[in-house]
């Protein structure tokens, strides 16, 4: 169903005739986001500051017009994309930081700055901004409050939701609020920051974000080790924890993704393992030495073929870097990756992998995982030709087992993508009927015509 | 209004007669919390397990009788107390641990622990739970979690919110709902957790309490510094955290406070000073020394008075047991003490102290301040003439001057104690229309009827 043409004339007094779209090229361009799939918008709007964005909303809303809101589209369960056609804000201008506090540990920013921007800015005054997704170079910070991110420094630092202040939304009826404060502390009304945190979009537009920052911590170390199979990997992470040691990450790889990664980089990265942790601390430097030295020992005691210090920045880096190069190398098998987030209570990991490996012989299917398996949270991709119609069924039953055995586990099915509607079909397996209609009542008291992202996170 | 007869059978139907009060003592002893202000329930009920606190609930819905959930009655709001009679309903008889996960690094709970017991039981495993509000003797966790309670310790490790994973609550409408995961990391759905932590009672009735741990720091260290005025006291604060150290705390005491408590403890505490600021450090012991070295430092460069080092365990608990007899001390003047924890940006608490200094002389009021001072969070208490009705008047104008100068400081009016009904006049300085009718819709969302805890948070 075409826009009525009222609509977009409006939209373009509004914006201007620039910053609203209709070309096909850009419509295309909006179609998908890192989930290759969605439907194409009608019409794409560029707003240059809040009161268009509210603009926009107030159009949307009195004509009933679905509004997606879009960073940098690089969400793994479609987000950032329409599912019913209509408009697609592009927050793009939006892209200012405006404010480094160094007195309250505080940056605010508007939602279209690159999160690796964001860190290398406060960095530069000596500050910490801890979250780190390993699309940190391409995602942005709207993004990633939406999607709640996460990342390999989650296990020590936690995930976006800490750090989020203060925010700056409208609703999908258009009005502008305000949640929390620049004030680290704050119970006044209920938490509508950390509600909008993780809420995929649905609820509100965030157009401005105030996050808590740390010292940046003066010191750093990182020690890798190889393992004969996962589950003396996995020994190895329950071993640091029963050790009381809270490092900044600790990262698990297994043997399938190793082989991919070293085809991909062409150099051997873990001759003749099955499977690597990557333990990283920071903080002051004495701390740091004391922590990295009783991992080393713990990691060495579970078992560990070897275990090797990074021996400065270059190598620390290296090891980093073969880390971030997953999903590329994955890819670049030829094979469809198909990317699942599940997590489960950490003691609960080993459980996991049999579950993996019942999955692999049962379905026929290749699964490399790695992931943050200090938080219990593993990326397991399911790798299959995409050429092969049966693979591709064969997947998608395996994915609700995979779903189902999380659960069973004290799980949950996504602990950083999020559900968008790549997962909606799967949410009934995590929440009770109850739980599902209390959070569609939530939806609709910030949007009573369901114009904000319709078909996303609930079942149709 | 009396109840329906008939409803109060079916309550004594559903919980057996001895855990449906109506005598005069009972109710008499419900009427108020530590606010000391409220109106006496109607009858009180004690379910025993989270099926009762349904079968309460759907009663109260179906007559639409006010509800209200009791855990200590330590609250300084009122959000414990009804306003409109009804049931309150007192979770003490959920009052168990009931489990200690050392891998996971979780407790799971029922609301009516002690906050303090909980503590020693997870420390007794090698673990530790952060949270320290002054009260956590008396206080239960259940009311943590509804107030989502500070204290010192949450400079470094964050107030409650930080540490809830997953709650089973009963809806106003009697469904059981869980939300949140033993897992740490949970983006499924709309974070329900992180709403109902600080919702003050007003959404659901928690039964049941997973908290994350983390391991217990093995090694803490504490120093005073004492300061000619407060100016210098805080001084010292911005140039800890300028320093890039983030101790465990940094509570601050101002004059008025450390005399009452020499003249409640019988012994000079800081002799000569007008302020005082304790900080500690804990963790692994080098990083310990290390921090407790560079604070002292930056301490004296502040200009302290003084910088001593607690010798010892004995020499830390007398430290910490001035600041926590504060409360008490400045009770016993004899004087009313109107305690407001109101919380502005750390950079702007001098502001605050000149906002205290003009308060003071404008209304010819003594107030005693002390509190979070690394957080910005400072109770400001107003000391009266409990006698004095002109000095009550003087004070309420006081209270709004103070929570509008808060504001204006991009503060809080509450950082820890909530609403209640005892503030729900002032949410307007902070809160715009807009957001305080979303908020009302998000509360319809959990509580079509209002019968939960009517009266709290928002004014009538």
């Amino acid at each position: 169903m075409p826009l009525p043409s009222a609509f977009v004339g409006a939209l373009r007094e509004a914006l201007g005739e620039r910053d609203v779209l209709d070309d096909p090229a850009t419509l295309d361009a909006h179609a998908a986001d890192a989930l290759g799939r969605g439907q194409a918008p009608d019409v794409v709007v560029r707003p240059a500051d809040t009161a268009q964005v509210a603009a926009v909303a107030r159009l949307c809303q009195q004509h009933r017009v679905p509004l997606v809101v879009r960073g940098a589209g690089t969400g793994y369960t479609g987000g950032a994309v329409p599912v019913r056609g209509g408009v697609v804000l592009s927050v793009e201008r939006l892209n200012r930081i405006l404010e480094i506090d160094e007195v309250n540990l505080t940056v605010v920013v508007e939602p279209a700055v690159i999160t690796g921007d964001l860190q290398r800015a406060v960095e530069a005054r000596g500050l910490y901004y801890p979250p780190d997704p390993a699309s940190l170079e391409s995602s942005s910070i709207g993004g990633n409050v939406a999607e709640c991110a996460g990342g390999p420094r989650a296990f020590k630092y936690g995930t976006t939701k800490r750090y989020v202040l203060a925010l700056e939304a409208v609703l999908p009826t258009g009005e502008i609020i305000h949640t929390g404060s620049k004030a680290v502390k704050n119970v006044v009304g209920y938490d509508l920051t950390q509600l909008l945190v993780g809420s995929e979009g649905t609820l509100a537009i965030v157009t401005r974000i105030t996050l808590r920052l740390l010292p940046y911590p003066p010191a750093r170390a990182t020690v890798s080790a190889s393992f004969a199979d996962i589950r003396a990997a996995v020994d190895g992470v329950t071993a640091l924890v029963r050790l009381g040691v809270i490092p900044a990450a600790i990262e698990l790889i297994d043997g399938d993704s190793l082989r991919s990664v070293e085809a991909f980089v062409g150099r051997p990265v873990a001759p003749g393992a099955s499977a690597l942790l990557i333990v990283e601390a920071d903080g002051v430097p004495a701390a740091v030495e004391e922590e990295i030295d009783r991992a080393a020992g713990a990691l060495t005691a579970a078992g560990a073929l070897s275990v090797t210090r990074a021996a400065d920045d270059a190598a620390r880096d290296a090891l980093w870097a073969v880390r971030r190069q997953l999903s590329l190398a994955l890819r670049a098998t030829g094979l469809l990756k198909i990317n699942h987030d599940v997590v489960v209570p950490r003691g609960r990991v080993p459980e996991l992998f049999e579950e993996v490996e019942r999955i692999k012989s049962a379905f026929g299917m290749r699964v490399a995982c790695f992931g943050h398996a200090g938080d219990g949270n593993i990326h397991v991709n399911f790798m299959i030709d995409p050429a092969d119609a049966a693979a591709r069924e064969r997947a998608r039953l395996a994915e609700r087992e995979l779903f189902t055995r999380v659960v069973a586990l004290e799980g949950s099915i996504s602990g950083e993508h999020g559900i968008g509607f790549a997962k909606a079909p799967y949410l009934s397996l995590e929440l009770s009927a109850d739980e599902i209609a209390l959070m569609q009542r939530v939806k609709r008291a910030f949007d009573p015509a369901g114009i904000l992202n319709p078909g996303k996170i609930f079942p149709d």
